[in-house]
């Protein structure tokens, strides 16, 4: 599962996302390894709220797109669906500018994931957190 | 304030919203007064995840939209920035479902704000429930 | 196992719950059916902060137990186990002051049970709201 | 300010707090600086569920408290009050055991205050972890 990550990096989510959404997003896969995530993502005209920054609403979207993403990385049988998502937001990042998430599996039980992340700026300063719980499906 | 949220309703964002993020979004308002706000939402295939479902991250994404929108019916000088979001998702919707969101300002305190939403199916259906806490930042 | 509830009507925790934690928080029950919990605490001492008002983390306490509490009126095979907790805090209460929380069970899925509550103070203005997501455990 | 909290390192809460709930609680003070707090508390049997292990209220009790007790490290004029407090629990303490309890502000904004936590057992599996906003509220 991983190694399918790891062919993705560097490369643009609208070229390669098996996500509609995520392709909407666009972000560029920087690292992936097992329940660890890092992308980036531009702060695109479409992602801004009336006051011309990341709408808070992306910025969830974001985190959302990329905590689904990480519990891929967990090659198990089944896939992980989002109980809750809390986020954060710390401050704000402006159109144009170029923000960093990195999320992290911080439990995997038999039955539920807990995931947390944290959006940077350039200069590394937090702009969001958040976690979610996700329940674990298996297909039978 | 409220009637120019009253002259919105019938609308779709895409034609009168000022935030970017809330035209792509697309939704239509429905009713508004203060301290609510009534939408619908057409779930495209653009808000899908992988499973072909409505994503986590476009609800959470139109919830804070929404919640946005809720703080200026308040009609108050400033402006609201949300502070955090907490979103429970209880079931899924398809892509090509419409679905309503429907919010309410619990709490509008001299300097936090607290709004909550629901996101309903058709058959009014509980979707995905949220909350958020704004602080109030006053323009000098 | 709803009848069980009922017995308990009008009876302070401290003599009936199977709850350490419960009795010490003292509450009374003053309704139950399935899905649903009132209870009604008084505002002691021992629940105050340092300003004399009741310690937020004794409220998210009262709101833990009685949530769970309320994942026991479903009647079900096995127990439900908090996976996490939101509170929101809206208004104060000093001590001395009698306080009513109301419970309500919004979906019972077969392994999550997603349950909110309000907390309320004598005049019925609210106090503090919260929602949890629980794990049902099978007990094999 | 944080001269005082180094005074009480190493002794019970219920001989030096300033908070009743504080003292029932009765934790030790292991370490403070400028917006970090370590403590220690032991599961008493008042803290028990009846399953016997650490009920999820007292564990967000303390979690309040001592994310309260993390902003007076901060040394302000006036002091913060809890707009929200959000706690996954990932892992169940026993009645008998200790656990430790390490806070940090990670944003001390002009008016909000955001601070996170992780309670540890013995071996330092992290069984539990929130965040909260607080408001900052000046006394004139």
């Amino acid at each position: 599962m991983i190694e399918q990550f790891k062919k993705m990096i560097g490369k643009e989510a609208k070229n390669v996302s098996p996500s509609p959404y995520g392709r909407w997003l666009n972000g560029t896969l920087l690292a992936a390894e097992e329940g660890k995530i890092k992308m980036s993502y531009k702060v695109r005209e479409e992602f801004a709220n009336p006051a011309g920054i990341a709408h808070g609403g992306v910025l969830a979207g974001i985190i959302d797109e990329v905590i689904g993403m990480t519990t891929h990385t967990l090659g198990r049988d089944g896939f992980f669906v989002a109980v809750n998502l809390n986020v954060d937001f710390l401050r704000a990042a402006k159109t144009g500018d170029e923000i960093t998430i990195e999320t992290e599996v911080v439990r995997a039980g038999k039955t539920i994931a807990h995931v947390e992340c944290q959006i940077f700026d350039k200069e590394g300063k937090l702009l969001a957190k958040a976690s979610s719980n996700l329940l674990k499906t298996v297909i039978k």
